[in-house]
């Protein structure tokens, strides 16, 4: 069935039940960053592909809201269809188009499953003055799409102690306890990441995260984890046993939440749970919308997660610098295409123990494909890196002893002034923040601008946050924590000792070539003076930084010491796993500027 | 009456009134920062003067919140009298201390027209699970405070287009079109320094801010301005008649908002409207609560007003100069003493043109006394300026072409190398916000950090915001922006062209010295780029910084680049107003580093 067919099928659908909008998102019952094919329900529907979009859908209207960094894929693999991409600079989001194009009264439906309570609420909210009627539970998919994928069934393993450092019953104690300071009999978990961390299971239901799909449902004695059984190997049984954690099948959640206590009370977060789950919550039960009480713990790494990092980064490094050494080897000898190198590049990555996989699909964009902050090389776009330019590199590993996430930009050949310019402009930010210091109750908003502090001094910017929070052998994108110009929730979170998070300022010039810059870093205890508790970040992720675009003149003395220290620190915990060959050339790749 | 005769009173109306708890904050009517007399019940009542405080009274309790600034004073001035100092640090908010210690059921009263929407809105929140009454139109006060000062009644005069540039007709008509646009058929603005702004008037009723007290309620066709009409002189009346502007008693403004169609809508800013007028708006009035249109335009200085703070800051800047060099002169001489170092610095001010007087209560700060953010001499802390130390000069005037605040920190005798290390550190954070560049659309709290980095770095801080918004003649402390760590609404408020902040980060050694260097900034139009339109500030005031207390090891060549070119500027712009021994003397305290 073609795209128009399914079209033709959905109104018919619409129409019987008489519905005047149906509202199609891009998320699964987790609300997360990625999916599963079975939740791809735009690709199937409209051939778009990206990770983000809203699709919206009338008798006479179809069209397919995505954000900034899609807009051109989007108009390209939409073209040909009756599906319209809707530029999101230049026209109204979703919500706005719904209120000044449809009438009054009128039946706006969409599956609740896979919407989150917060975005029903400013739908109705903004919604509000014009009378329309809603249904959240309103599934018009399942029945048209038939050969559809079934949901993912990777088995779940034991994430040892040896890695996580904590013992899981020492974990769920300290949530039931925090449940308790809330006042909340359940918590109820959305998230599958939160769920993996509590319970040190890993699996690989999604692509790039090492996820069980799963809900849970903590209660004072009981864990309720709601996930396919068969996932799970019966050498967990005894364990789970011994820890009242009972498995039920991951469609009944809805279901038990009805059958709690009106009594009782639950916590939630508001942003990653269903509006299908919400409206299962029993009337008058006592609601506490917060973020999870997992979400803050599990980003606050312990000693074992920093030291398995410590060990992480040093293969990803090792991984990195082979790369990179024998880029330049053959540069000159074959024709190399961005394809090519996302394939050498995860092979050797790959070589290291305990590899998982990617943590995201890697990015490898030559002069203006770089320009294009989450550029996916496909066949039609592949280049080959060939004369002079600039390669902006940007992967990252999963491993059972942590996840790594980090951003290489490297000249091929001789690069221009402004290419060294730029590239300086940008290293400086990536020092300055690595370098801060700050007092405890500093929040991710407060040193944004140490990254962009220099890029702004010259007329330069990004338009993206300047790091994300990163999981341990989880989710490459964790938070709750983030560094930012203060728009999410993010930025507004509090930085503590044991947070990872990425440090990855940029310049973007487009049609012509992009520059990142971007390490991991952790933030841990400085001193404490009479004014307070003082906190400064160490720089975890270890690979060179390209020397030939540095112009030295704009760099002061501090970042330059910064640099020299960090590349004696990449050779230094790199060297010993390198051969003699490698060695020599990363001896000059770090030489003191 | 003595403060026990005056609480037994009180407490005898309350019984009689059946109210079990009475609030009593430190504001006026207009809810501003400095308020007349008449409304100064707190210092009546408990003899604590401090300008921030909250009293509750209770059948069996009296105490007085205050902010961190006041602890030390409200604890000695509240001494021997029934009147408990609570130390904000260590004790609850108020709020939380009535719903801890009142029984349900009971009432909370209160005089709403000195008491914001927003307030009552709070305590109604927070108490609301206790079910007690309240009664928000209570005054047990004019009864008991037989004498009482009147309000103050000074002379409304024209702030001639000379000062300000830009006539009342135009700001009006500007106004109008935002409410038009807002949908807003009345703009209420209960602040004075958006009135005076407004109609170009100013006037003498508070003290440090030519102000006359007023409401005022524009319409699409009148302005209703509620004031004591006697202020007003004659040859004002013609052109009022011209543009619509209609006085009317200041007591009146309740009722005549209670008279106002239900069908219409009305503009006001909740955070600066009392209760008492709020509950006047009639029900089923279209309630917009914002900013007023008034704020922002006013925060933005036309050029007009810009030419004019140049000049008003070279004024300022030769007074401050000649109190400098004679301080320097006589230092040897005779016993100075803080007390002494302000008259004589008022005095050096109000020689200049345009003067109305300072803007604020100079702070004269020797050694520890500095250490205290808001110092104030009194007979008993008058310290003598002897032996080596650090003196902290805090001031301002108010002109009509200006308003001027400036701190200056100097070395009296030979600066320690931990003095001059945390000036350097300090100057760092003035000098850095300075110099920064950033895109349109930025707020204070993304610069905030600039002011601090270097402070952070070693372990320093300060507790207050980093920069305040400065009005035009009118309140030295006035927003909409703010430059600071992220709490206020101020920070949160985009930094504009033409907007006037201070620069002001700090270190107080508690028992030892206070350091503040504070310059006020203009924010201005720098360069467009491919990544939009960028902004930079241009430091107004103008007064050397002392030499001796740097340790240039710790500034960075732009960072002394910045220096030596103010100090150039200083000198230039002040030199042909000083004699030619102040000349010399300047001309080698801005000398190049």
């Amino acid at each position: 069935m073609g795209s128009e067919a399914k079209l033709v099928e959905l109104r018919k659908l619409m129409k019987n039940s008489g519905i005047a909008i149906y509202i199609i998102p891009s998320t699964d019952p987790h609300l997360g960053e990625n999916v599963p094919d079975h939740w791809r329900i735009i690709e199937w529907l409209t051939g778009f592909s990206g990770s983000a979009g809203t699709v919206i859908i009338t008798d006479t209207f179809a069209g397919v809201w995505t954000d900034s960094r899609y807009i051109i894929q989007a108009s390209n693999q939409l073209k040909g269809s009756e599906f319209t991409a809707i530029n999101p600079l230049e026209k109204k989001d979703y919500i706005s188009w719904i209120s000044a194009n449809v009438h009054a009264n009128e039946k706006i439906a969409l599956d609740g499953r896979i919407f989150s309570i917060e975005q029903t609420r400013k739908l109705e909210k903004l919604l509000d003055n014009k009378h329309f009627s809603f249904d959240f539970n309103c599934d018009l998919i399942s029945d048209i799409w038939t050969e559809r994928p079934d949901l993912p069934h990777s088995l779940a393993f034991n994430h040892e102690i040896l890695y996580c450092g904590r013992d899981r019953s020492e974990k769920i104690s300290e949530v039931r306890k925090i449940m308790k300071d809330r006042r909340a009999d359940y918590q109820l978990i959305t998230s599958p990441d939160d769920i993996m961390w509590l319970l040190n299971i890993r699996g690989g239901d999604i692509r790039y995260s090492p996820l069980v799909l799963s809900f849970a449902l903590i209660g004072v004695e009981q864990i309720l984890l709601f996930a396919d059984e068969s996932k799970f190997p019966l050498r967990m049984a005894a364990e789970f046993d011994r820890l009242a954690i009972v498995i039920l099948p991951y469609e009944e959640t809805a279901g038990i939440i009805s059958s709690l206590s009106a009594a009782s009370s639950i916590l939630f977060n508001p942003v990653i749970t269903s509006s299908n789950l919400y409206q299962a919550i029993p009337s008058g039960m006592n609601r506490v919308e917060d973020i999870n009480t997992t979400t803050r713990l599990k980003a606050i790494k312990n000693e074992a997660e920093i030291a398995n990092i410590r060990k992480a980064m040093i293969k990803d490094g090792v991984a990195l610098t082979r790369f990179f050494f024998w880029v330049e080897q053959n540069i000159d000898k074959e024709i190399l295409t961005e394809f090519f190198l996302c394939e050498k590049l995860n092979t050797l990555r790959s070589l290291n123990e305990n590899f998982l996989g990617p943590s995201f699909e890697s990015i490898v964009g030559f002069n203006e494909h770089g320009a294009l902050p989450h550029y996916t090389v496909t066949s039609e776009t592949n280049s080959a890196i060939l004369g002079n330019g600039i390669l902006l590199v940007d992967s990252g590993g999963q491993y059972l002893d942590g996840t790594t996430d980090i951003t290489r930009t490297i000249a091929i050949g001789t690069p221009t002034e402004k290419q060294r310019r730029d590239y300086t402009l940008v290293l400086k930010g990536t020092i300055d923040l690595a370098m801060a210091g700050f007092p405890s109750g500093t929040k991710g908003f407060q040193l944004d601008m140490l990254a962009r502090r220099s890029l702004w001094e010259n007329g330069l910017n990004y338009g993206h946050g300047t790091g994300h929070g990163v999981g341990f052998c989880l989710n490459v994108h964790e938070g709750p924590q983030s560094i930012g110009p203060g728009f999410g929730q993010g930025t507004k979170t509090i930085l503590e000792a044991g947070m990872l998070t990425s440090d990855e300022p940029a310049v973007y010039r487009e049609g012509e070539y992009g520059i990142r810059i971007e390490n991991l870093i952790l933030c841990c205890l400085d001193n404490e003076t009479q004014y307070g508790q003082f906190l400064k970040f160490e720089t975890m992720s270890l690979c060179y930084i390209d020397k030939t675009l540095i112009d030295i003149s704009l760099l002061d003395r501090k970042e330059i010491d910064w640099l020299n220290s960090y590349h004696v620190d990449v050779y230094e915990k790199l060297s010993p796993f390198l051969t003699s060959e490698e060695n020599e050339w990363l001896k000059h790749k770090t030489s003191a500027l």
